[in-house]
C-alpha cells in the first residue's frame, strides 16, 4: 500500500449531517484503498463542549473544538466540513475559503441566492475545492440511471417528475427553532422547498440539464408553533408544502411536489424520467433499484425491469458485497466523498460544487418568489 | 322472478365506448337479478349501416339505424346513450331532452364550457334523467376509498394528487381527425384535459370536494401531424400533456398530471390522498388493490396495506366470484349502470350526472386557460 | 353475420362453476362474433326445483330440469356441462358419453384414479368431445407463458414451482358436507390436492411437460367438523394442506404447495419457471401481469419485468379493450369456450380434456399415496 | 466515554466474510458507543503472506500472519474468527478452544454433523465463549418478525416455508476447488445445503422451533467441472439445488427451498409465516421491508402490510439514520457483533453458538440422507 495523502478534516456540527459525513470518510480505507488520498479526522466542533467531545471520541476526530474559527486558524486542517444549520453555511464558508481550505458544505448552499452568490464568489476568489452534499447522485441506481440517459437509450425527453413525501411535521407539537431549526425560516431559510425540493431539483439538473422557468405553489398548513428558544406561540415562517412545474431547456415538462404532511411517508423521494424510447423511475425507500421500460423491447414481453443494482458491473457495486446483497442510504455519502477524493488525484472538476448549488438555489427562489407572487418566474438558468 | 320494467336504450355511436357501454347493460340480468329495472337493448346507431348493422347483431340490438335524429324520434326508446365523440354531445343531448328521453352521455359532458351549459339547461328544463360515464368512481377499490374517507378514517386532508400516463401518441405517424378524433382539437375540445385529467377531476371532486382555484401548464409536443380527413400536414391543436396544482376548497393542495408521451404507460391512472390520519392509494392498472396506509396502526408493524378488493363486503364483490379472484375494467360500466338503475327504483338523485359533469368541465376549462393565460384561474364552483 | 351453428347447452349444478361457465357462454356472442359456432343456453338443472329455475332465469336458460337424467335424455341438447360435487363427475360423464353428447366436466375430472379411467374409457369409446375446465390456462398471462417457453427463450428448464394458498377454512366453525362438501372427502375425494394442485399440476404439465414421480406431505389441522348433514362432529377426511416435491420428464426440479390455512392469501396461486436463459413468475391475484426475467438482456439494466399483458398482441386481448384495462378471473371460462367452439370449427383437438385431466389425476393420486405411504412414487406417466 | 474492555481478534482467511466480519468490528465503535467491549484488530491470516499484508491494510489489523496456529499461539488475542473454507473450521475451532479462545465461526459450522460434534464438544469442555454467524437473524425486519411472533400475534403455526435462490452456477465454465471452493464437496461438506438452506434452517428454527423430520430431494444439474487446482474435469459432488418439506415440532409444516439454478435470482432468500391469526413474509432482497397480514384488521380494510423497518422503536434502528432511510446487508453483521460483546457484559448467553448451529447441523444432515436414501429421516431434535 502506498503512501497516501492526507486531506485533515475540519468538521463543524456535531449532528445527523456530522454523523452521514463522519462515517463517510471514516469507511474509505476499507472500501476504496486505492485512492491516493485518504482523509483524516482531524477535529469535530460543535457549541457544545460535552456534544463536541463525545462526538470526536464517537467517531475518531483527533481533537474537538467549541469555537468554528477556531477550527479554521488550525494550520493542520485541509478542509472544512460545514454540518450546521443553514443560517451558518455563509458566514463560515466564505472565512473557510479566505483561509484557503477545501470546502464541503452540507446542502442546501445557503439561505437565500444573496448568500449563495457570496459563497460562490469567495470560493472562485480563492480558488479552493468545494463540494456540496447533494448526495444522492451516488446512489449506484440513481448514478446508473445517469449512464443510461448518457447512453442515448432515452432519446428525447418529454416528463420529468419528482416527489419527496414525509410526515414528520403533521404533529401540532413538533416545535420550530433551537433543534427544530429546520421549522424556523430565520435559520433554515425556508421550509420544504430548501430542505427536500432542492435534493430533487440537483439530481434533476444533473439528469435532465437546467430549468428555465417555474410556477409554483406553497402552504402551510399549521400556521403557528411554539419556538424552542423563546417558548412562545409564534407564526411557522417556512413552507410546509411545496408543488411547482416547470420547462426544461431540453423542452421537457417537469413536475415537483414537497411535503411534510404525507401520512405514511418518511423519506418517499422518487424521481421518472419520461423518453421516446425509454423510461426510468427510482425510489429512495427502495434504493437498490432501479425501475427502467425500454420500448424497444419485442412487443409482447415488453414491462418495466425492475433492476436490482447490485452487481459488480453496476455503478460503485464492485466495492460492496456480492450481487443480490443490499447497500444502503450511508454509501451515498461514502461514494461522495471517494469521488471527491478520487478528482484531487485526477485534476478533474467535481460536481455537485459551490456552483452547481448555486444553480439549485436559482431555482429554489424562483419556485418561493413565484408561490409568493402567483406567477411564473424564469430561474435565470 | 318478478316482472321487471323496461328501459329501452337507443345508443348512438358504434366504437369503443359503444362496445363499453352495450357490455355494461348486458350483463345487468345476470348480475343484478335484483333490480326492479331491466334495460333492453332496442337500438344502435351509426352513419355507416354495415357497422351500425354488424354492432347490432354483435352486442344483441334489436335494430340498428344510421340517423341519431331518427333514435331519438322512436317512440320505443326511453333512454339515448351518446357514445360519438365530443363534438355531438351537445347537440344530441339536447335533442333527447327535448324529446323526453333519458340520457347517458359519454364524458368529457362537451367540448366546451358553453356547450356543457346548454346542455344542463336542456336537462333541467325538460326534467329528463341523465348521466355522464365516469365510470372509475364504482370500479369497488375507488369506491372503497370513498366508504374509508366518509368513515372519518383519514381525518383533514393535506395533499389530494393524480394522474393519467399514457404513451399512445408518441408515435409522430399517429394522424389526427377521423377515426384519430381525439388529436383533433375540433372534434376533441382539447386534449388531455378533456379525455383523461376529466376522469381524474371527477374522481377528484367526487373523494375530496370542490376545486377552487387552479394554476396549469400545457404541452403539445409534437407540432404537426397529418389529417386523416384532409390527408394534409396540420398543426395539432390538442394538449399532448397538462400539468396542473389547485387548491380544494377543504384547504387541500391539488397536483394532477396527464399526459400521453409517458413511455411505458398504458393507462396508469393513479390517486393518493393523504389525510392526517391515514393515506390512500390506488392505480388502474392494479384495479383490485388499494392501498391503505392508517397511522393509527401500533408504530412497530404500521405500513401501507395493499388490500386486495376483492371480498363479499366489499363494495360490488358481493355480485361477483370468491375471494381473491379479480374482476377487470369493464365493471365499471356494469356497476354504473346498475346504479343508475336502481336511483330509478329508489327515486334517489343519480351521481355522476350533467350537472356534476358541468362541474368538472368548469375545472377543466379554467385549467385550460389558466395554461394560456399563465396565471391562476378561479373555477367557480 | 353469416348463420351460427348452434351448440345447445346442457349445465348440471347451479352453484358458483355453474355461474363462472354460463357467463363464458353468455359472452361468446359479444366478444368472438367471428366464431362459426354459437352456444345457446338450453337448460339448467338442480336437483332444488326453486334453484334451478332461479338459475335459469338468471342466466338466461330456456327451460330448467330437476333430474339430471332428464337432461341428457333431451334430443335438444348437444353438450353437457357438469358443474356437480365431484361424486357426480363419473356418472353423469358416462352417461352422457352413452347418449351422444360432447361433454365440458368442471375439474378435478373425479374423486379417485379408478372413476376418472372408467370416464376416459367412456368417452374413448363413444368418441364424444370433451374438454376439463382447467380454465386457468387461458387467463392471457399464462396463455402468454407458454408462447414464451414454446420460442425457447427459456432453454433447458432447471425449477418449476407453483402453490395455491387459501385461508378460508382455518375457522373451525366451517362445517363438511351439504353445501360444504368440498370439505368432505366423500364428496370431494380429496381436499387441496384435488381443488387447488389440479389446478397447479394441470398448468405444470402443459407448460413443462410430464412428472415422474413425487413425494409428498399432507396435513389436516382440524380432525373434527360437524358434518352439515348430520349436524354430529365427525372426522374430517380430506387433506387441508399438501406439499410435493417431483421430476419432470424434462429433468427440472418440480415443487408444489397448497393449504387452506395461509392466513392472508384468498386464491394465491402462483406458479415460477427458472430456465437456463430466462425465467418466467406469475400469480392470479396479479392476473394480468406477467414477470420475466430475460439473462440476455445487457447485464447493466437486466432485471424483473412486469408485463402488464394487455395489449392488442398479446394473447386473446384483441377480443377486449385497450392497452392498459384489465380483465378479470371470468375470463379463463370465455377464452376456455371459445376455444373449444373453434377446435368444432377446426376439427383440431381441444386441451385440456379427460385425457389431459387423467395424467393430471395420476399425479393427484401419487401425491395422495406418497403422502399416504411417507414414500416417493411414480405417476406411470 | 468509560475506558472499554478489549476483545481482541486474530481472524483466519482474509476472503468475502474476512471483509464482511472486519467491517462488523470496524464500526461497533461509532454506532454502539455504549457498550462496555470494544473489538480490536489485532491480528489478520492468510496463507497467502501478500492477500494477509493487503487485507491487515486495508481493514487496519494492526499485524498479520500467514499461521494460523500463530494466531492461536499468540497472547494478545481473545477471539479467534474463522473465515476460511469450511474443512478448516474443525480443525481451528478445536484448536482455539484448547487455546481458551473465544471463538467466532462463519456458517456453517463444517462440513458434517461428526466435525460439527466435535466442535460442540471442544468449545463444552473449554468453556469458550462461541458465535456462529448465522447474521440474518439480526437483520431489523427479521428481527421485527421475531418479536410480533413472541407477542403471540400469529397465534398458532400452520405453515413456515424458506427459499434461498441464486442463479450464479449456471454457467457450465463455473470451476470447483480453488477460490470456488464452495463448489468443491471436499471442501464445502455439502452444496446449497449447507451455504444456503443452513442459513434459511437456522432463522427458521429460531422463529418457529424444532423441526422434527425431513424428507428432502437434491440435483446436481452439471455433472461435471474443472477443479481449479488439478485442472481436469472432475465429477461434481455437491447438491445444485435441495428441496425438503418437514414437520417442525409445534405441528407446523414446513417447506425449503434452495437453488443456484433459479435464473434471475441472487440472493433471494424469503421467509413466511402463516399462522391462525396472522401471517408474515419477508425478502432478503428488499431487506429492509417486513410484509405483516394481520386479521384482526377491520375486514373491509384487510391487506398485507409493508413495513418499512427503519423507525428508531423499530430494532436496531435507533443506531442509525432517520425513518425511511434504509440500512443494508452489512448491518447484519455489525449488530450480531454488538450483540455478542452485550452478551460479554451481560453475562447472557449469546445464540447462535455452537450448540445452535449444530442443531442446524444436524438438520442439514437429514436433509441429505433423506434425499440419498429417498425416504423420511428424523432429525433427532
Amino acid at each position: 500500500m502506498t503512501k497516501k495523502k492526507e486531506v485533515r478534516i475540519g468538521l463543524i456540527g456535531c449532528g445527523f449531517m456530522g454523523r452521514t459525513h463522519s462515517n463517510g470518510y471514516n469507511r474509505i480505507k476499507n472500501f476504496f484503498p486505492d485512492l491516493e488520498h485518504l482523509p483524516v479526522l482531524k477535529v469535530a466542533c460543535s457549541r457544545n463542549e460535552e456534544k463536541a467531545k463525545a462526538f470526536s471520541e464517537q467517531w475518531g476526530y483527533e481533537s474537538y473544538e467549541t469555537d468554528w474559527k477556531a477550527v479554521i486558524a488550525r494550520d493542520d486542517i485541509d478542509a472544512i466540513d460545514i454540518c450546521t444549520p443553514n443560517d451558518m453555511h455563509a458566514e463560515i464558508s466564505i472565512a473557510a475559503a479566505k483561509a484557503g481550505k477545501m470546502i464541503f458544505c452540507e446542502k442546501p448552499l445557503a439561505r437565500t441566492l444573496e448568500e449563495s452568490e457570496e459563497m460562490v464568489n469567495a470560493v472562485a476568489e480563492s480558488g479552493v475545492k468545494n463540494m456540496v452534499w447533494y448526495n444522492y447522485r451516488r446512489l449506484p441506481a440513481v448514478t446508473l440511471a445517469k449512464h443510461i440517459i448518457e447512453s442515448g437509450k432515452l432519446g428525447r425527453i418529454f416528463h420529468y417528475r419528482a416527489n419527496f413525501l414525509q410526515d414528520w411535521t403533521i404533529n401540532a407539537n413538533v416545535k420550530q427553532g433551537g433543534s427544530d431549526w429546520r421549522m424556523d425560516a430565520e435559520v433554515a431559510g425556508s421550509g420544504v422547498t430548501g430542505d427536500l425540493l432542492a435534493h430533487c431539483i440537483d439530481t434533476a439538473m444533473w439528469l435532465n440539464g437546467s430549468i428555465g422557468d417555474v410556477s409554483a405553489v406553497t402552504e402551510t398548513f399549521i400556521k403557528e408553533r411554539v419556538h424552542q428558544v423563546t417558548g412562545k406561540m409564534e407564526p411557522v415562517g417556512i413552507d410546509d408544502a411545496c408543488i411547482f412545474h416547470c420547462h426544461f431547456d431540453n423542452g421537457s415538462l417537469g413536475l415537483f411536489e414537497s411535503t411534510r404532511y404525507a401520512r405514511g411517508h418518511k423519506a418517499f423521494y422518487t424521481f421518472e424520467i419520461n423518453g421516446e424510447k425509454a423510461s426510468i423511475r427510482w425510489d429512495l425507500e427502495d434504493l437498490n433499484r432501479l425501475e427502467f421500460f425500454d420500448h424497444s423491447d419485442s412487443s409482447e414481453v415488453r414491462g418495466w425491469r425492475s433492476i436490482h443494482v447490485t452487481d459488480g458491473d453496476q455503478p460503485y457495486m464492485d466495492k460492496w458485497w456480492v450481487p443480490g446483497l443490499s447497500i444502503g442510504y450511508e454509501q451515498s455519502f461514502i461514494h461522495q466523498a471517494a469521488d471527491f477524493l478520487e478528482s484531487l488525484a485526477s485534476g478533474q472538476d467535481f460536481s455537485p460544487n459551490f456552483k452547481d448549488a448555486f444553480d439549485t438555489q436559482k431555482v429554489c427562489e424562483a419556485v418561493l418568489e413565484s408561490a409568493a407572487s402567483k406567477s411564473w418566474k424564469t430561474t435565470g438558468l
